[in-house]
């Protein structure tokens, strides 16, 4: 039975690509020292910084997303300091105080589609040093993004320019959360590399929980001057992995042959598909999707059959008897699924 | 060259047990819903529930020692409350100030190989409520105890039982860390079982990563009611993995035919045949300890060669031209490791 | 030229009630222990509880709104709890992200005229727990208001009563700042009394820096097994004054003869007055006030020239052409002050 | 009753020195902005500045001294850092745990009579570099010293300039608590200025409380670049005061002919006279201070008299028949207290 249901409700719902779980057990009996300074480690970084374009930076593994972005706020942040977000943004609802229980306030803007625009940051943070009680107030010392974002829009490279130039301009770090980022480089609207995020932003992170790996998130600090005691930090977090070299197989595998680039694909394909048979049926979309996450307004009426069939996700009550549900294809979803989830639609 | 090289520096060096593996990759493809509520996970809590004679016990995955640490301590403390732990206990020395990050002074009490006595911890607390200055102190909230200690002896079931009489006594939670209590339990000198743990104690972990597990630790907290919001506490301490069934995967698998309770098994044998090898040999042993962690006083002159030939751990300076190491044995130590460490001795 | 502006920024901007500098000069050379439990300090306690009709409440001294605030949040507050307010109150805005400096996230709810209502949080507190993502949210655990808010408006007892109905319903606690309480108490319109606050609320603040003291709000929490290490919390946030009965003898003095329930009642009349003539004269307010805080819309072309002459709040632009601009009185507005003002307007 | 008692358990029991209460009483009605930022205020940092012989300094004014501990070390140090102490420093024993609510570890040395050594403090530091595992412990940022110390003892301004050397060469803050620093400057045998100080520190305090006010210590930042928003800081921690002229007022009195550095001298003085009565009476001295805290060991039977007569401090169990008692002298003990306490003894 359990075989049979279609599973789109996410993206971390299955195990690891195969190549990464195969090194696994090649490796299984090798003994290598621990905390991620292993050779298969340090190979991992070496690529990463390559496919970064940028040879001095520091490549931190971590396991999950929630602790990397508590990490890297921490890490960036005076205590006076608060981190602007969508208010849609991952660390404003579903990190359940994770930012704030290190002791910094969210700053919240309403989001578009899941994206704040440079020009808004801008006029925040001018209004802050404007307002004559600032010094009572938190100060605004970086700014969080996700690409793509939680509603799977992209930020373009021209957006991110400008979000770097306001940033520069209020001394502001800039930090790119990346959970996803496999299925915005696979997109063929897409115009920010890996190297652009090195050359834009003081930290991003390429995810691998939902890209593939069988969790694990890779920190990048362009200037790894700017937060001397890093791995410190991550430990204090208890986001050290003891058996690091396990993190260390999965992106270097992931980095390996370039799959990072070619993995999320299969997703964007097959997301395709999927909205261009919702166009064909008819159904109303709640807003258009580049990536791999999909909104459909569906009549409440037709929720139980379809939940019957389909794992997917309730996002939001549209009006009373209609509601937003999303679906999620990954690397793994197969040409099978997807059209098995076609004819059900 | 590097695989000639003998490895007895930690318990976290290699993979994980080939079943663990297996059944990782038998299940690789199957999509399960995330966060550690899916089936393979609640198969694995009712094993340990059983095995802990504990039908009711809260069960929660988390990934690591020192986030599994740093998140039960804060589950149970109040703010202007600390944890009693021995100068040596992990949370005092190595968790990179995690216990503070979190708000919570370790109250450090002196050690002996590792332990300290409830008569001690007795005392102090005795000490502080006559002191009339107490309450501009840290008012001592919980008792921190590991299973084996760092320093690999054990705690007695008649020790715990006044532990646990003490924490009565002055309203303190009992918690014992068992990053490596596979090796307690597979000690003969052990008298504490897993039913003991719940019988006595607030919460303990069962550990994983230094037992056989890729990685994963099981905090068990017999009366549930004590910490209502427990995993969005984990969630808040980015403790909580999305894939959560591999957690459950690995737990499952050790709780499976009583894994769990073979698995240390070989590393105690091997620690045996090791330190029967360094009694004969002449060595000196800086203590001695019935579980897998071998304490040795070595001229300083031989550790050089040594060390080219073993990878082991620097413990402490013992004088000027002697050092303490530490060797340690795993779950996956062979017999001609141990033989070819032997001969090398 | 300083002496002849006039002050109406705020109403901490004098020295005390007269009453309190006589009796800290009487007391200057007396000698007593420290921290608050001199024996002036328990008079004080005593008058408050009889005050508040609430024979057992704990009623701590401390030295500042913001700390106070802070203080009392950590109390009651599990580290997986976030508190409920107005997206105005004070908490959310001007305490330079103390809340979250103590761990704890903000949870903001729109707020009409700096008010918040039962049913509004009701409904946040019931979709919140039927999101089923909630377990991934900060949780609500309190319920924070102002009496009278930032705005100078007024909750009425009946209010208050489905406050408490809320709050026991989805076990939050209840919690009244009232930093300018006096000004509640000495308006007409006001339908709360302190022995409300107590039946009512788990926590509120009698305010003293706004109502007359030199500095000094007085918690009150009617049960006080709630928080049983209150004072060693108050301690470590720094909030303890050395020299306690300084705090005593102001509360002491506000609480003898009623004084409390009088002081406000010059600013009520005062604030009475200049709303009248800004009413006569054909000014905009910008809402009404029942207290001693006045909102008026004023054309940006006047303000220089009034600024000149009053010293006034700075609250919020208007429009192009007009600001909102806020004049408050206070225990020690005197009728010529008022005429003046009144004369420039 | 009460008033035939001797009071020499602290320096903080009476109010404030006579031309403190006057300045306040006549400034009572004045009306000025709040927080700090007043002209009596800036007096006093003007003042203060010229004192300390660093017209740059940063200097503001907070209330009490373990709030001012914790600001001053959550501004300098960054989350992977704690603070080397005194095991028997207040921020290490009496304020409540204070700096780990901030997250951060005291990192505690074997003091010798209230003081550690710069020696020992280099020592400690090089062997934490040393440590192969150093990067999963607290790096060290700041060394916390109390002048004097809280066993009245005295740094040297030799010592101080060691201890500065080691901060510079580890990379760590400077920071002296200065809580009792008045009866320091009236010392003979002092060597250490306020403008060595100011030379020397990253960060210091004046203390107001224990020397004179009714409440508050000047923190002195001799290069205010090193924390851009202490003020900011300040009111997060709920240490900014609304009417912040009371703390100018009491500083620039304090700083008005010299005052801070005579007002000490009537305590030292008077504990001479106690110390020589004590010699010449037979009694044990635990050990000697130049400052004006005397240690005592008396035999418990004559506690309960003694007790009685005099308000004295406990101090610690001597042995199982004597008890270490301590006495302290202020600003504002009179001869005729001296002489009766002296005719007790």
């Amino acid at each position: 039975m359990a075989e049979q249901k279609l599973y789109f409700e996410c993206d971390y719902m299955k195990g690891a690509h195969p190549s990464i779980l195969n090194r696994m057990v090649e490796t299984n009996r090798m003994a290598t020292i621990g905390y991620g300074v292993d050779e298969i480690s340090e190979s991992a970084r070496a690529k990463i910084r390559k496919a970064c374009g940028c040879e001095n930076a520091m490549v931190q593994f971590l396991v999950g997303g929630t602790q990397t972005n508590a990490v890297v706020i921490d890490a960036f942040l005076r205590p006076w300091q608060g981190v602007i977000a969508a208010q849609t943004g991952h660390i404003s609802v579903h990190e359940a105080g994770a930012i704030e229980a290190g002791g910094h306030k969210v700053l919240t803007l309403p989001s578009t589609r899941g994206k704040i625009f440079p020009e808004e940051v801008e006029l925040y943070v001018k209004d802050f040093y404007q307002d004559a009680n600032h010094e009572h107030m938190v100060m605004p010392g970086m700014v969080y993004l996700s690409q793509p974002t939680e509603y799977g829009t992209l930020y373009s490279r021209e957006e991110l320019v400008q979000f770097r130039r306001v940033c520069d301009k209020y001394h502001m770090a800039l930090y790119i959360d990346g959970a996803r980022l496999a299925y915005a480089l696979a997109c063929p609207e897409n115009t920010v590399t890996l190297s652009d995020l090195a050359a834009l932003c003081d930290a991003f992170y390429i995810g691998g929980t939902k890209c593939g790996a069988l969790f694990g998130e890779a920190v990048v600090i362009p200037d790894p001057q700017r937060i001397p005691a890093f791995f410190t930090l991550v430990k204090q977090h208890g986001a050290l992995l003891a058996k690091g070299r396990l993190l260390g197989i999965q992106f270097d595998t992931l980095f390996t042959d370039d799959l990072y680039m070619e993995i999320g694909k299969t997703a964007i394909e097959a997301a395709g598909r999927i909205q261009a048979a919702l166009v064909r049926k008819g159904y109303r979309l709640w807003q258009e999707s580049p990536t791999n996450q999909l909104f459909i307004i569906m009549e409440n009426s037709r929720l139980e059959e379809f939940g019957r069939k389909v794992e997917y996700s309730f996002w939001e009550k549209y009006d009373d008897s209609h509601t937003v549900i999303r679906l999620v294809t990954d690397w793994g979803t197969t040409p099978e699924e997807t059209e098995a989830l076609i004819s059900i639609l």
